[in-house]
């Protein structure tokens, strides 16, 4: 993120703002949690992407802080109501909002941050408020697609590797391409460099999300404290598990389906048993060419946008972090 | 209703259109709630008031179809979500949709109801389309602060029965204040004519709360099936619990601070009892006083808008209707 740290402080400045504001608001029931829910920080990709995308289509970044605003509060609501979904109780080292708060209060947090993420736009003055509005409904819409897809795989045995990586599009992706692209509006970039930054958004996030997986199961050498096969021990039907269905002979399948039909706890041995199949069927390989290609698609995306090219080079540069972050 | 009669069918019409459009959308398991939860009917009230509220101020209320549509899908997000915090088993004697399909589902389905609220409002040209937004959207967060009012009273036995009338204002009232506002706005209403409809509206929404609270305990002579006392079978502080604990003296303090703070289940002998604190201390006549009041500031209202006299006659007597039937 070293590329964006120019852009950190201000939107950290616009949160606080707007963090303070809801101090003043009533009921403080409603808003302490809101304000609990933003400050657990997080690396705050998706505002500053919004940035980004204001100053690659040649705008001021500063014109596009309440989209960023906007995004970074429809995030934490699909967090918010993501985790009482999951049952979480950890959301970055802290206590999840319904574990706090209670599971009912979580939800009416969520849907207020939601209605919060829509009025934000409210300062941008009339074409750019229509288009940034109708871009973050669409993605609204997608996303909500996109966890009932997550929710139906779990009781699925007919989900595909292409299946995933479709409902990965829609639960993670599209935000990444929508906060680029809400930058470029707010900047009054050209269609095409909306279109690019939308697209080089998506396949990065598509590409981040097939290399976190693969991540969990088999972490890069030097990394230390992560538990491995996480995914695995809450039965993620991730890319790796999907095409080592598609590809493993009937005793490798049999393994497979026995352990994620059933509701038997993975001991070291099994999880060793699974990833040692996914290798063997090369599922990894696949997941990480799988992520190649998304990664050169977003590239392509962004060799096609008009924009400076040092500004260019460093979101190539953010891109390649973000990805061998995990890589 | 009945004065509305030649409005509902546009309106029917509209939302089966919608209904159906429904059905092609992916994934199924997400879109049939939605449908589920439309297609329990209702009154419609509030898609109701927002054409009625374009006709009133001079226009087609054709052209406000798509704001209709907003706020019933609006009014069905907050009914799916209030119906997982309150527990309940049914609407409008169906299984409610988080009881039929599961909280998960259910805070999913409300979520992109939300959503298509908004998303139903981008047919209208831009002056329009932002003062539509803003309006639903100022709403809806007063709509969020009203539940969550509801849920801090509760807990709390600070609640004074002013606190009351501004918490059903907000969780209720102000959404057909805005109904009828949003339907003046798609008509090109004056702003007088829009800042009236919605004092009508709110107004006319307190006095109706206030009636339905006091009918709960006091149904009006002839009516049959209802269960008499059910508020206070299910410990809600209403207008008249909250007066009675102003006025009433020690003893009956004492008896309703008893049961309101405690969890046994009431006798119809203690029903009787309570009641009869609410005639005794006039907690009854003093909430008749205020829906009066109310009654007349939406008449008020009604008065000063400037349309045509024979649709305000209308609308006067659906006013008097709505407020009848339950007085």
């Amino acid at each position: 993120m070293k590329n964006f740290q120019h852009l950190m402080l201000p939107f950290s400045d616009h949160l606080q703002r707007y963090s303070e504001g809801l101090s003043e608001r009533q009921p403080p029931e409603l808003y302490e949690p809101v304000s609990y829910m933003l400050g657990l920080g997080g690396k705050r990709v998706r505002p500053l992407l919004v940035l980004a995308g204001a100053e690659l289509a040649g705008g001021n970044p500063n014109a596009a802080l309440d989209a960023a605003l906007s995004v970074e509060l429809f995030h934490n609501f699909s967090l918010v109501h993501d985790d009482i979904l999951d049952n979480a109780t950890l959301r970055r080292n802290h206590p999840t909002v319904h574990k706090k708060f209670g599971s009912n209060l979580a939800i009416l947090v969520g849907d207020v941050m939601l209605v919060e993420a829509f009025k934000s736009l409210d300062s941008y003055p009339d074409p750019v408020y229509r288009s940034l509005c109708r871009l973050l409904q669409t993605t609204s819409v997608e996303v909500c697609e996109g966890q009932q897809l997550d929710m139906n795989f779990e009781k699925s045995n007919q989900v595909s590797a292409r299946d995933y990586v479709d409902m990965i599009t829609l639960k993670t992706a599209v935000l990444l391409g929508c906060s680029l692209q809400m930058g470029a509006i707010c900047a009054k970039g050209s269609q095409n460099d909306q279109q690019h930054l939308y697209e080089f958004g998506k396949h990065l996030g598509i590409a981040f999300q097939l290399l976190d997986d693969l991540m969990d199961c088999f972490p890069p050498s030097g990394s230390f404290g992560k538990q491995v096969g996480g995914d695995i021990m809450s039965r993620k039907k991730t890319y790796l598990v999907l095409k080592a269905m598609e590809l493993g002979g009937r005793k490798e399948r049999s393994t497979l389906r026995d352990y994620y039909e059933g509701s038997e706890q993975a001991s070291p041995k099994l999880i060793g048993e699974i990833t040692g199949i996914f290798r063997q069927v090369k599922a990894d390989e696949l997941c990480r060419n799988e992520a190649g290609d998304h990664t050169r698609q977003a590239i392509r995306s962004l060799d096609r946008i008009g924009g400076d090219p040092v500004k260019k080079a460093a979101m190539g540069e953010f891109a390649h972090d973000l990805l061998n972050r995990t890589a």
